[in-house]
This record gives C-alpha cells, sequence and structure tokens, in this order.
C-alpha cells in the first residue's frame, strides 16, 4: 500500500466503496458514520476512484477534507466533515485496500450504450471493475452491488466474474454477492435519503444475503425504516428497475394530457392537485420541460436489455417503458415548439435566456438535462441561447460557461425561458426584473406562481406555460 | 303526479337522482341521509329510473324498502333502511318529479360503443335524459352531472342542451349546471366513499359552482374532506377521466414486467410489495386477470374521443391510454395461453373451473368482467368451463348459469382456475378441496397464499400463477 498516503490511526473493519459518484460518495459519508452503541465509528472506509484527472480530484477533495460534490444538505456535509476530523474516511486511486476490505460497495456507473440504432448495455467498464475486484478482495469479502443493473446482473455476471478470477487465485470458496438499491436522492434530504429510508436487498447466496442484512443493519436506520429482503438478487435489481421505469412512465402519461389541457383551456396543475388528494392517485406527475438525470433516462431500458443480452430472451419489447423513454427524451421540444409558434415558425436570430441548465432543482448536476436537448435544437434551428443556473458555472455536456450570479439584463433577449424551478427563480422579482422588456415569457416547469403569471399578463406581456391552457 | 305511488309526508327541498346504477342509489341514499344541526333530514329525495323492466324492478325494490344492489357494506344498508323509515326517499319512474326538483344529480350511464371499428361515444340516451331534464326543470334547478363524461361535454352539450330547452318553454335564464364527480368504491366502504371522501367539482358559471358547493356541503363531510373546485367543468371532467386513465394506464405497466418475472424466475409480487414501501410508490398495482368494471374499460378512451368528437382536434392520439386499454382488454388471455401452453396448445374437450365471474373482489357486478373475455376464448377454443361465483346466480352477458353455493368437487376437472380474489376463495381450505385430483391449478389473480400455493406442490400438483416465476 506504499503508493498511498491513506492509513488510519485506528484499526477497524474496512468498507471500500468502489465509484466516488453521487452515490457512492454519500454512501462511503453514511458508511464512515456508522456506529457502535457507544458512539463509535464502526468502520474504516476508503473511496475508490479511476486514476484519471476527473478521479483524483475527487481523491484530492475527500483527502483534504472537502466533500467533492455541491450539495444544499449540511446533514450530508456535517457528517463528512466529522468522518473526516475523526479520520476514518479516505479516497484512492489504489485498487490493493480490495485486498483489505470486509465489504465492498459497487457504486461504479453502469450506462446504456446509445451510439448505436439499438441501444446496448455497456458493460465493458463495469465488468472491468468488478474483475478487478475478483484479483483482489479475500474470499470471505461481501460484495453489496448497490449498482442500478439489468435484472440478472449479479447471478450471471457479477458472481461469475469473480468466481473466474477466484479459480485463477485457487479459492474454492463462492464469492459472497449481494445486491441492495439505493434510493439516493441528492437534495435537500441527500443523507437522510440513505441513512433514512427503506432499503431492498438480496443475496445470490443465503450466506450472502445474510452478511448483506447484517452489514446492512449498522448503516441504515433499520428501526424505523425495516430492509425488505427478496428471494433473489435478480428480484432485487428488477425492483429498482421497475421503481424508475414506473416514475419515468408515470411522467410521460402527463404528456398527452398536457397538449389536450393547453388546446382545450384547462390549467392541468390544477386538475393535478385536485386528483392528487385522492391517496391513491397522490404521487401523480406534473407537466414539465423534461425528464434528465442518471437514473430515468435509462433505466427504463434495462429490463429490456436484460431480457435481450442477459437471459437471450426474444420479443420481450417492454412497450411502456420504450414508450416513456421516447416521450419523455422529446420533451423538451415541446417547449422549443411553442416557441417558434409565437416566431411564426422561425427562430433564427432569435436571442433566448434559459433559466436552468440542471436536470432537478437546487442540485448542480447536468448529466443528461433536458436543458441539453432543447438547447442544441435551438440552436440548430439558428437561436442564440443565453444560459443561467445559479448551481452550474460551466456546462461540460455543451463546453458552454453558465451565468450562475446574477441574472442579466432581460433587454437584449426576445424570450426568457424557465426550465428548472431553482430556488433563485421562485424568489425572484419578476416585475422588476422584467421591466418593460418585449421578450415572450416561457414557464416550462411550473417555476412561475398564479400570481407571477398574472403579474406578467398585467404588464401586457405574453407568457407561454407548459400544461396550461388558461 | 298522478301516476305516481310516490309521496312525501313532510316537506323538504326535493332532490331527484337521474339514473339508479351503482352510484346513483348510492347517491340518493347519502343525500336522502344528509341532516341539519339538528339531525333532521335535510333532503327528500326521488330517484328516477327509466320505464322498462330492469328500472321498474330497481324502483319498485326501493319503494318496498329493499335496497336494489347486493353489498357487504353495513353502512349502505343502515342508511337506506333509515331513510326508508323515515320517508325521504322514493324511487319512480315518472319524470314530472323533476319539475319541483331543487337539484338535479345526473347518474346515467354514458357508454363508449365499440360495436365500429373506431370506437364512439354512445351520446344518445345521455343527450336525450338531458333533454327530459331540460324539458322540466325549474329555471333555478341546479343539475349536477356526476357521470363520468368526455372533457367539454356539460359546456358543450349539457348546457346548450338545457338552454335550447329553456328558449323553447320561453325562459331566458341561463341553465345552472355543474359538474361533480364521485369516487363510488363498491365494496366494504361503498357509503363512506361517498360521504368520506374528497370531491371535485365545477361550474359552467359562477353562479353554478356557487350551487353546487352549497349543495355538496350538505351531502359530504367536507370539514375533513375539504372539496376541490376548479375552474371549469371542463378541468372537472378531465380529472375524472385522467384519474381513471391513470389507473388503468399503472395496471397495464405492470403487464410486461409479469411476463418477465414468469420468464426469468421472479416472483412479481414480493417485488412488488418491496417497492410499495417507498412512500411515493405505494400505489403500484399488481400483476392480476384483467381489469373489469364498467370504469377503467372505457374512461381512458373518452380524452381521446373528447378531442375529436366534441373539440373537433385532428391527431389528438393519447398513446399512452390508448395501450393501457389495449393492453388490459388482452389481459385474460395471457391466463388461456399459459393453460393452452400447460396442454401442449390444444385445450378443445379441457374441462375447467374458473372460481370467480365478477370484475371485482366480493362485489357482484359482471360489466366488463375479464372472466368474460376469458370463457368466451376459451369456449372458443374447444374448452368446457364451469362457472363459480358466490355473489353471482346468473350471468347474464353469457347467459350462464353460475354455482353460487358449494364449490362443485373438483374431480372431473383438468383446470381449475382462480380469477377474483373473493373472500370465500381465500378461505378455501384447498388440500381437503383439490383431493387427489389431477386438475392443475392456475392462479390468476394473487387468490393463493404463499402457503397455499406451496400446499398445492406439497401434494405434487402443478401451479401456475400469473406474475410468480418461481
Amino acid at each position: 500500500l506504499g503508493k498511498s498516503n491513506t492509513k488510519f490511526e485506528i484499526e477497524r473493519p474496512l468498507i471500500c466503496v468502489q465509484g466516488l459518484g453521487f452515490v457512492g460518495t454519500a454512501m462511503a459519508v453514511a458508511v464512515a458514520s456508522a456506529k457502535d452503541s457507544q458512539g463509535n465509528p464502526l468502520y474504516n472506509v476508503v473511496g475508490v476512484d479511476l486514476p484519471n484527472p476527473v478521479g483524483q480530484k475527487k481523491i484530492d477533495s475527500i483527502n483534504s477534507g472537502v466533500l467533492p460534490l455541491e450539495t444544499v444538505d449540511q446533514k450530508l456535509i456535517d457528517a463528512f466533515n466529522t468522518a473526516h476530523t475523526q479520520g476514518n474516511f479516505l479516497a484512492t486511486s489504489d485498487t490493493s485496500f480490495y485486498k483489505l476490505a470486509k465489504v465492498v460497495l459497487v457504486d461504479i456507473h453502469l450506462d446504456v450504450d446509445f451510439s448505436k440504432e439499438e441501444p446496448s448495455i455497456a458493460f465493458s467498464g463495469f465488468k472491468g471493475a468488478i474483475k478487478t475486484l475478483g484479483e483482489n478482495i479475500l474470499p470471505e469479502c461481501l460484495i453489496v452491488v448497490e449498482t442500478t443493473v439489468p435484472p440478472g446482473t449479479c447471478e450471471k455476471v457479477v458472481a461469475p466474474s469473480l468466481k473466474a478470477e477466484f479459480e485463477q487465485r485457487g479459492i474454492e470458496s463462492e464469492p459472497l454477492v449481494a445486491h441492495s438499491y439505493e434510493r439516493v436522492m441528492p437534495g435537500a434530504d441527500y443523507f437522510a435519503s440513505i441513512v433514512n429510508f427503506w432499503r431492498v436487498f438480496a443475496g445470490v447466496s443465503e450466506a450472502a444475503g445474510n452478511a448483506c442484512e447484517t452489514f446492512l443493519s449498522t448503516v441504515i436506520n433499520v428501526d424505523e425504516y425495516p430492509l425488505s429482503r427478496l428471494h433473489s438478487t435478480t428480484a432485487s435489481e428488477m425492483g429498482k428497475v421497475m421503481e424508475n421505469s414506473y416514475r419515468a412512465t408515470n411522467i410521460a402519461f402527463i404528456e398527452e394530457w398536457a397538449r389536450f389541457a393547453e388546446t382545450v383551456g384547462v390549467d392541468l396543475f390544477q386538475v393535478i392537485n385536485a386528483i392528487r388528494k385522492r391517496p391513491t392517485h397522490s404521487n401523480m406527475r406534473q407537466p414539465g420541460f423534461g425528464v434528465g438525470g442518471y437514473c430515468l433516462t435509462k433505466d427504463p431500458l434495462f429490463a429490456k436489455l436484460s431480457a435481450k443480452e442477459i437471459f437471450g430472451l426474444e420479443g420481450m419489447d417492454f412497450p411502456f417503458c420504450s414508450s416513456a423513454v421516447a416521450t419523455n427524451n422529446v420533451m423538451p421540444l415541446v417547449t422549443l415548439q411553442k416557441i417558434k409558434d409565437h416566431f411564426d415558425g422561425d427562430i433564427s436570430g432569435k436571442k433566448m435566456l434559459m433559466l436552468g441548465v440542471s436536470y432537478r432543482q437546487d442540485v448542480g448536476d447536468t448529466r443528461y438535462s433536458p436543458s441539453e436537448i432543447f438547447v442544441r435544437a435551438a440552436r440548430d434551428k439558428g437561436a442564440e441561447i443565453v444560459c443561467h443556473d445559479p448551481l452550474i458555472d460551466y456546462w461540460e455536456e455543451l463546453q458552454t460557461d453558465v451565468h450562475n450570479e446574477e441574472l442579466p439584463s432581460v433587454d437584449s433577449f426576445d424570450a426568457v425561458v424557465f426550465t428548472v424551478p431553482h430556488r433563485e427563480y421562485l424568489e425572484l422579482d419578476l416585475a422588476q426584473w422584467l421591466g418593460d422588456s418585449a421578450a415572450i415569457i416561457i414557464d416550462a416547469n411550473c417555476v412561475l406562481s398564479d400570481e407571477a403569471r398574472q403579474q406578467i399578463k398585467d404588464l401586457n406581456k405574453t407568457v407561454i406555460s407548459i400544461g396550461r391552457g388558461i
């Protein structure tokens, strides 16, 4: 372990977290925060990421006591600071730490490859990471896959891969593989969404399931949020994928109603708020700008890809999941179409200010943001887009600078498009900011209150709202 | 009013209920149960149905003190008995009662005509009923449409029709038209689902909305279940249709997962139970035999039909709603296919016992029952089906006698298909009943517990369960 500058002063069982993304980092903090009945930390935690610039930046950040992600959740920040101070959370790119681990949590990405006509599972990075574990871990080390994976992955890919490496190493025992899915929700309750939330898990073997249960029970508040153990890892993997597919489908379901409401003069938000009072319908989604983020944009395809690539089944089409992804993908273009309609079909040369770049309110994450789809299409039609987002300063995907402090003056714009309900936009003094600008206002994501919209109308300005026909 | 033998001993404002079906009858009982602060009945209620044998049977039943529907809800029975005893609920086919009504609740059917290639709204009966009201009601009578109708119906069909009749009669005032949708759920909480549940409503005019609010507040427990007033009747109509479309879509969504789970060895019920612990996903549906009843089978088509027939809009396709109806319609055939697969593709001459005829557990309603689709298709393939249902003795739609007392001996059957989780079936002593019969058991609707299924397997019998791959 000489390469690394990471060492722990107190000896405790070592838990490794493979992958320091939005889930892995927060999970590592949660594990480092686990305490015994005397209030002493239970584990030493090592977060392992790749030895590339992005990975090394996170590693350095963690080791210097700075949480490597933007968050508004003070609990996560406090828990990280405590772990840093007590010295039981370090990060490294040195995979030899896996040799000492009691548990490895797998929190790396598993993407869908959209580059060809038919999407496929982009398995190589994931498989490589599992192989690395197989080359290093102790026979009795528990592998807990938290990554959202196509159902069947633990049984058909992870366990066989580890087993093959074990055989190479002359180890006869079965690897201990479990799947447990997180429901991390970056935002105000980021940390609580790990430790104070229901967990589903299963082991490939009875022993792996038992070990996973024991471990999770030390990290999660299982008294208030009892664990759900399923009969197989395929069932657990299916749970996560189905859960996100349900959400994506329920978002897509709203689209046809939004267009109908806009056309026949109905405020669909008012309708949905009334429907939501019925407890069985309280999770109905609202019209919006689009669906982004790492999960809902790809997870609904995992069942179909699993059937095809993991189980070799023909003709399993998952029509609702596929339609959901397709519908959600083109959702941002609905807003663009409304703007085009307003400008008689031609937005070439029009200057637009887009307020909101990230995929979700109060989160600084641009992955698969619907704003990206919107901006690419708008630029394609000759529009000039200026972007603002209080939580983003540079937009990687579009290699574009983003205004993130004061709002620019609205005077030079033909249109202002509200795309993300960030706190800053909800609190905006609209009338003052808009002044006597001639820009049209597009509320693509229920950013403006009834009062704010009325204010704009009172100023004799045009306001177009997604999902509202009045 | 000489034709009718209905009269009230005490004078109170008269509320008419047009249509004595599952909604109208229960609603009439609820209105008759409304009391002032001294505990005295507020209204006299007249239920009006058609002068045909079915209508007359209901009318006679009500007037002789017998609730004209099967129910397990003692509260509804008690409330009906009280209304009968206190003499403020009568029934008639005499439409001249509308002449005296303060409020008319419209609870008649509005069907979709499926007889042609493209479904259409079967509007004639509904329009005729509204015309009858226009010919009779006082100018100040409030019409509350409770029927589930295509959005736009109150504004574009009901109000203009009443207005035309008013003009014929020389009445200048605008008719008072409101829409308020019930969420009646026949079953154990039938009565409570009217008076102790959230209501959505709107008026075509401000005055109609106000009158509707005043009236509903006397019938519904609005202190605990505040009313939701929407900006237009079209919005209220859309709410009901959207609510049921949401449910139908969420049922259909499960189908692709059920087939996947069955194929890859997963118990989808276990998965869904784990997912449901997450409050945002607690309403996820389960795999099942099919979708029946009067609402979910047609309501998801009403938005599309409204766009086309009421608003004259082209190209509004409602893909999720249409797919939901299509998927749900063929759901019972999945069970049939599994039986065929078991018998190597040929069920000709096979004798099957189907347990469950109604569309819903503990309800004696055969309208659009999935069992109907199943039986027709099975008979078409040469199978012989014997039907049992504790709540049905004669199956109108199939003109078939239904066993409704003791279960027949299983010995002569090749297959036993559980289609409805009626209480009687849940409590069945399976092992004893099955004995050493060779019949295969199909659990199409989660009727059998884990223990019951294990019991069957222990008897070395074949059990096929929809939604379970283990």
